[in-house]
């Protein structure tokens, strides 16, 4: 038994493409973060960028154009951000120090983005786990640049706009300073940072995570903002794995979209504890069976 | 082995609410279809609605109210549809008899709800299938009567009524005759329905059934056009269990909300063979790897 596991084991990091020393089994690296000054492509890397095998956006697709549908090319980029050379580290177990690298590569690549006029929007996931759509173990982050602002991300800015235009301030600002002040849903915080289980959160523990100051992009954030951001990013994922015993999890980060003049960015982390059936799919509004309030407890308490 | 087995089916058997002769287990009975003359609550019933145990409309619930949030209290109904008296039949495997004797009671059920002023929704769903969110074995639809139109169902009727006003015509009559020109897309048709996998599905295998008449409302069908349904319905249904291994799947009917005068329902069915990751549930974008003309070709053939 031992030595089928072992085998097993080796095996699946053998032929993962993300492990430090299988640079030759991605496409060529786009960026990385290197600390000592070892060459792209090679060892030595901290995190690192490539393209997308299989991109969402970039490539050419062969849906069948009918007149009769509207029809528009994924014109875009598609890419993985490695978050470490060790194939078996998952997010929750990551340094501080680390987490900082990974929030910095991003924010390369989003200002990289940023300098092509035809992404509208450019959107940074991690799928933790297989349930949480994750294919590939090694722990990993992907970024879809688009050439349009999708609907959810429409959405929100919609009601972040529509909020400024009636009240004349920032609904995430309103947010956080209701939150401070209610206390029962926060569940970490720093100078510069909050966490907190959103008011009716849609699955149970959500987790987001808020830049106190009104700042619009994540990508203009300097790097005592990015350590700020990263020393509560990692507090929430070490608990999320500690407390419910490593849960599949989402995370991406809102970000203003292109062109917009205006927005207040955060990260917004699902754990995937629950299955949104045919009710939620159907109507959009999602039923959830553990109190904001009581997550936020069982994750703020020692 | 054999026996633990056996011992193990028997007691799921023994302990379903939804087994017949197990009607003691569920709440007082709301409706039934019975062939033989046989009483409420007792044995004898061949489909059977009975109010969801935990019901997430019609309860007070328990949130916190604080007046920086909107709250809105879940006044409704939630009732389960029993599809049959047998424990391990599946909706891929009922009779066309059986399935209209289904659909019989969910229009009964949608008519009594048209009752209720203060209802502004209706829905049917059915989770078949455990990673499709069903949480009982025994084959069962939940009927959901709702204070509010739904966010999925508000932008659904909202693109149907622009379409009127902007083209003067139905969308959905529309999609109907382009469909059955263009074929590439069509599973079943018979004289009153229509089944096809929509162009830009959401999902592998996404199909939807209409009525071939601009029939607004589900609820006011006739006899007739309850029957015809029911045939596409079977025949898609027995086609997924046979042809995808009797995937978990969701559906759906989507009917006129209250109070609109027009609309065109529809069935949606959803395998789910795919899990909804990070990108999908940050932006609201789909990707589907299986093209809707592969899906109808491989679903269509014998």
């Amino acid at each position: 038994m031992m030595s089928i596991q072992r085998v097993s084991t080796v095996t699946k990091e053998k032929s993962c493409p993300f492990c430090e020393g299988h640079e030759i089994l991605t496409p060529p690296e786009i960026d990385s973060i290197r600390l000592n000054g070892s060459k792209s492509d090679e060892d030595g890397w901290r995190v690192r960028a490539v393209p997308n095998k299989y991109p969402a956006f970039g490539q050419d697709g062969d849906l069948i154009e009918e007149s009769f549908y509207g029809l528009k090319a994924a014109d875009g980029h598609h890419e993985v951000i490695i978050h470490t050379p060790e194939h078996s580290t998952g997010l929750g177990e990551l340094s501080v120090e680390q987490i900082d690298l990974i929030l910095s590569l991003y924010r390369k690549r989003y200002l990289a983005m940023s300098d092509d006029p035809n992404i509208k929007s450019t959107l940074v996931i991690v799928n933790h786990g297989r349930e949480a759509g994750a294919s590939l173990e090694h722990s990993h982050s992907q970024l879809f640049a688009m050439p349009m602002i999708p609907t959810e991300i429409k959405l929100e800015y919609d009601s972040f706009d529509g909020h400024i235009k009636e009240n004349g301030d920032c609904v995430f600002c309103d947010l956080i300073t209701h939150e401070q002040t209610a206390k029962i849903r926060v569940v970490a915080e720093n100078e510069r940072f909050i966490a907190f289980c959103p008011y009716a959160s849609r699955v149970p523990f959500e987790t987001w995570i808020l830049p106190k100051d009104h700042l619009g992009a994540f990508e203009l954030s300097n790097d005592e903002t990015i350590m700020s951001c990263s020393e509560i990013l990692q507090s929430v994922l070490e608990k999320l794995k500690v407390k419910l015993n490593d849960p599949p999890f989402n995370y991406w980060i809102h970000t203003r979209p292109a062109g917009q003049g205006d927005f207040h960015w955060h990260i917004e982390i699902l754990p995937k504890l629950s299955v949104a059936a045919g009710f939620e799919m159907g109507t959009g509004i999602m039923i959830n069976v553990v109190k904001p309030e009581d997550a936020a407890d069982y994750l703020r308490t020692k």
